[in-house]
């Protein structure tokens, strides 16, 4: 299929990057955070991040890769961090054991906080001068109004369980850096802010989705989890995937309204309401 | 004594700020994110912010004030990681139960990562048109090269530890961050390169001064902890003493050569050679 040979050759731009900013150093530090970053994951942000700057017509890598790399290491942060005892207590990540099973819960909460403010660091080094606007955004999203708080609300004790939060948690923890990297990457390429609109109202539907659709991958590889605040958990598998589609919809339908040339996101969107990983 | 009075002031006025930019919202996020803000600490990192700026000929508080806050709040961030059970383990700080021990590891871990982030939101809320230069100078100082590697060092099984070793956790984990609030007050005030040099070497030398005697007020009111990588530990009280009027004398020299508007410095630096908290 197109949409993946695409997918998977922006995957190898991102990963050749990823590989470049962290062969830097050699401490415990570093070797943890490569444990992490190096061979894992899809890399949908940032892909998401540069396939949205080059539809709006950027074409310089100096400019987007840094970013598009930083928003990845944040990613990767939030998942360390997510995966200590002291939060999901998960023991494997991506096939493989944490980074606290392998470095300490010491060296991994570390390596966490190295990820995030090397990300920072590097989308200070993007040659873009909209670069500001990103920081802030990120800054933004990643704060204790939106990740973090997500996070927060995932651990707490799960008497409330209910639609509102279930949305509001998934929307936090995974919408907001979907829709992030969406904008970062217009934001990059200068878009007019009619367009920023609706390319933000679209990423946030295609977060939800991308949050459901993993729901749904995790109880078909794992089962339900009680303890685990998820779509299935609360609407059961069929009325799941119906949301999930109305997300698709939604997210197809901003993505057409901000202009033909996003076709590349519709496509995205499509793929991954009917992804099987 | 005039400098204590100068102190006070600065303080009052970064107070009043941190609990501005904190006092918006009421989730358990940002209760514990206030407290480990606020009503601790001496706020030296900002008042040094504060008054390089002020020295340095800046005027507007919309353009210094959301940086110095800013690097507060990296500090604190950085205590509250630090306390964890997986760090240092430590039940107090600041006389009060530390941010785990109230409300527990995870929203403990979630407060340190909110106030990180919240720190780069307000550094990019800065009105200076030269916040980006600041923004990058602090995430490589938070970053796997410095503050995370020091407190990677920090934890470390300590086999190694040589007076150089010693010297490059300080370094590291203390010095960076202070260097970093007085470079970033001189950077918005626009200094030239050779002030700039001039301040960054004093605020090394004052950086390595102030872990120093950190390290002297902590054995006069614990007693010496053998599990603690500190000066007092390697090389006894009084060479400790001696190292510490090395560093102020050092420092002092430094903030000479930057010019005689940063008497204030040098001010500060006798101060705290000889504090006694």
């Amino acid at each position: 299929m197109e949409i993946e040979a695409l997918l998977r050759e922006k995957k190898r731009i991102i990963d050749d990057a990823l590989k470049g900013y962290l062969a830097e150093d050699d401490t415990p530090i570093f070797t943890a955070m490569r444990y992490s970053v190096i061979d894992g994951g899809k890399r949908i942000r940032p892909i998401l991040c540069l396939l949205t700057y080059e539809a709006s017509g950027g074409r310089d890598f100096d400019e987007i890769i840094p970013i598009a790399c930083g928003i990845e290491m944040i990613h990767c942060y939030s998942l360390i961090h997510d995966d200590l005892p002291c939060m999901d207590n998960d023991d494997f990540r991506r096939g493989k054991p944490t980074s606290h099973r392998v470095f300490g819960e010491g060296v991994a909460t570390l390596a966490g906080d190295g990820l995030f403010a090397f990300a920072f660091e590097l989308l200070s080094r993007s040659k873009s001068d909209q670069k500001l606007r990103v920081i802030a955004d990120l800054a933004r999203i990643t704060g204790p109004k939106g990740i973090v708080a997500g996070q927060e609300m995932d651990i707490r004790e799960k008497k409330e369980l209910t639609p509102s939060f279930l949305r509001k948690t998934h929307f936090r923890k995974t919408a907001l850096l979907i829709t992030g990297s969406i904008r970062a990457g217009a934001i990059i390429a200068r878009v007019d802010d009619s367009i920023l609109t609706n390319l933000t109202r679209g990423g946030e539907a295609l977060g939800m989705l991308f949050q459901i659709t993993d729901d749904l991958l995790d109880v078909r590889e794992k089962g339900s989890e009680e303890n685990r605040l998820t779509y299935p958990l609360l609407y059961g598998i069929d009325r799941s995937r119906f949301r999930a589609r109305r997300y698709a919809d939604r997210a197809r339908y901003y993505f057409h309204r901000a202009g033909e040339v996003y076709q590349v996101l519709k496509e995205i969107t499509t793929f991954i309401l009917n992804r099987d990983r």
